[in-house]
């Protein structure tokens, strides 16, 4: 990969070039997490705003020359739909909050190929197992990361291994297996399963995807980045007289942070853009976490990297974490960006799941929506100006966690086959 | 709309103007399903296979000049994002059948925004409730029709109410309800619900969606027909020198059927592009219904057009129908373009959920994995010839019916935490 420079330790700074190691720094053990550097000079020979936008290209491969990995083949296959989700005008939200009618967006990954934003880092990372031609891809999950490698796996007829504690809702398990993964209900808690999976990876020889272990994992959910900002610039011309030299940037990007990957994946997406040159400032990154699940807000609130462990308990399962294991760069996407970290309720995430299937035709999962439950609360504190360009990233779908919609979903009305009886109910509204 | 002629009964053959009537041929009760007549001359010189594939416009909105509706606005929302699903190829699933690896593709309508082919029919018919100004919009549904409309109504902030059996599955009353829409569950059958939901729309003055019943569904559907003949033109010259003049097509394209309207949907937009010019021959129509739910390949085996109601009885939800709503299209469908219908059995459905997810990293509901289920058949039969380019269509997401997936996916493996358990595991594949 002629853009793969190395790695850089999140931690220490040390770099490391492209063969030294696969997932953390040596000196930090596990939670070494690695940044991916490239080579920018490079990057801009090959590639510009300009040509991206032309590009035929509907998914995330699109960005492909501002990825650390070659090209994965697959056309034609699941693994190149994953990426360039719908991005979408939600005038009537931004009206319902106080906050100018054309400047609210909602990114929907839920839109992806498995349903989750999980997708784009499976995707890259199953090109990566690809490039290193590894013959198995193993992961810890009990849902979204999961479900995103085993389908992702089976578009390019990869192996996978996913371990999964025994307690994982059997809907979640019967994902994992249609695709065909080898899937191991470990009798144990997440972090026994996710240990297993690190133990055996390393015996076996197999390529661990878990999350923030993996920088692979990063790269790919970078790409996200990059189409807020191009499609946002789609947005403001269409049909531009000159293709753009640049590209637009939002005042703010919402984001629901649980192990803090997507948030840190998000920032090195930005960070990558502005060392090009192709966009001019970075957004505020806004991290919104659950109340029952807020080790990263906590540590930002009191100004340190140190994330203490919280014992987790929110409905939103995708981001109910006790040890964000990418907390430090979670933490310092926001900093480092003048964002701000807000904690909202379960409630507040069904009110959010509501507001955003009614008002914008979305349906969200728990996690999904927390991001808007965000929004709604920095509207409501006067925290955002209101003329601000807003996105709010919608990490997966309702039909991911149905348990939680019929919860937010209230109750119908049964009525007996008359039409007397439907004019009663009419006239109540 | 320059281009709406009229409404021709599909069972007399009569004609009515635009504004003369707006469900059915008032000589056939509430059975005589109206053909929406186009002005051919007026589309061709409006629009070309050309023109629309020069469209940024990534939804079946590409389409509209070939749509009896007016441009509906609601650009950014996902009133605007149905269809321009993912057209994958499928070359494992291919091989597996014997048949030539290159020419087997799979329309993945399971991409929409609610998740199921029907948001194609709900988009146009929201759009044609628009335009007549119509406050409510009504439909009799127990799933995916349901949701589609609650989904696409929700997006421009139109009304809608939703009549369902007091049996309807909790979690597809969630997805409406999460959608806004007001939802009465009747105390009676699916059909009771239906005959209310008409006399309610009469009533109350709303525009009654029912499939079948509202001639602008099929118009919706057969946007499907539209992107597969694109698609396919795509896959074999992504960038041709000079535009395409007309559309390659599929030697067959295989639907499930259930109510029928979809088949008669993609009937009806092949016809559409035959008398355009813009494609040279039909593909052959493949209808594949359930064996527990059958109707209309009863009437096609025997040769005639009444079609006799069943029991139903089958796991594939979607496509149990007693009385198809439009079975006399749907034979038509398959006996004018020469095709054939094919039965498939309960468990055949399971194994084409298995196939289709495994080797093609498609995850359907069963009545989307029905159309698989029957090229296998077909293939197995040796009812088509391996050379063929083949469409199978699928119409729903897995995610709509978890528990059917338990029932595809098998046992997962539970282990102990340790190395030597996993070792064990492994060593048995």
């Amino acid at each position: 990969m002629p853009n793969l420079i190395g790695f850089r330790c999140s931690l220490c700074g040390v770099e490391y070039a492209p063969d030294q190691l696969t997932y953390v720094c040596p000196k930090h053990g596990d939670s070494g997490n690695l940044d991916v550097v490239l080579d920018h000079t490079a990057i801009n020979r090959a590639a510009s705003p300009a040509s991206i936008s032309a590009s035929r290209d509907f998914s995330l491969w699109r960005y492909l020359p501002l990825l650390p990995v070659a090209d994965p083949g697959a056309e034609g296959t699941p693994l190149r739909a994953a990426g360039w989700t719908p991005f979408y005008r939600a005038d009537r939200l931004a009206t319902d909050l106080g906050l100018h009618a054309s400047r609210i967006f909602v990114k929907d990954d839920g839109r992806n190929p498995t349903a989750s934003f999980k997708d784009r880092a499976s995707a890259v990372v199953v090109a990566r197992a690809r490039e290193i031609k590894a013959e198995v891809v193993a992961a810890a999950s009990t849902g979204n990361a999961g479900a995103a490698l085993a389908g992702m796996a089976a578009a390019v007829d990869q192996r996978a291994v996913i371990f999964a504690p025994q307690t994982a809702p059997p809907a979640k398990v019967a994902q994992l297996l249609m695709f065909g993964a080898k899937v191991l209900l470990v009798n144990g808690n997440y972090d026994q399963a996710f240990d297993l999976c690190l133990q055996a990876s390393r015996e076996f020889g197999w390529y661990c995807r878990n999350t923030g272990y993996n920088p692979f994992t990063t790269e790919g959910k970078k790409t996200a980045a990059f189409e807020i900002c191009e499609q946002l610039t789609l947005t403001r011309n269409p049909k531009p007289q000159t293709p753009n030299p640049k590209w637009a940037v939002p005042d703010r990007i919402f984001v629901s942070v649980g192990d803090g990957n997507i948030i840190s994946g998000i920032h090195k997406g930005l960070k990558d853009l502005l060392a090009l040159g192709w966009i001019d400032k970075l957004p505020k990154l806004m991290g919104v976490q659950a109340e029952g699940s807020a080790a990263c807000a906590n540590a930002w609130a009191v100004g340190t990297e140190d994330i203490v462990p919280v014992s987790a308990n929110t409905l939103a399962d995708s981001i109910s974490v006790d040890l964000p294991r990418d907390g430090v760069r979670a933490v310092r996407a926001v900093r480092e960006t003048g964002g701000a970290y807000l904690v909202v309720s379960d409630d507040e995430i069904l009110d959010a799941m509501r507001a955003l299937a009614r008002r914008a035709a979305v349906f969200a999962e728990p996690a999904g929506a927390t991001s808007y439950a965000g929004l709604a609360k920095a509207a409501r504190e006067g925290i955002i100006d209101p003329d601000e360009t807003v996105v709010v990233v919608v990490t997966g779908s309702g039909l991911k966690d149905v348990k939680s919609a019929m919860r937010a979903a209230g109750e119908a009305v049964r009525i007996e086959p008359t039409l007397e009886a439907v004019r009663l109910v009419i006239g109540t509204g």
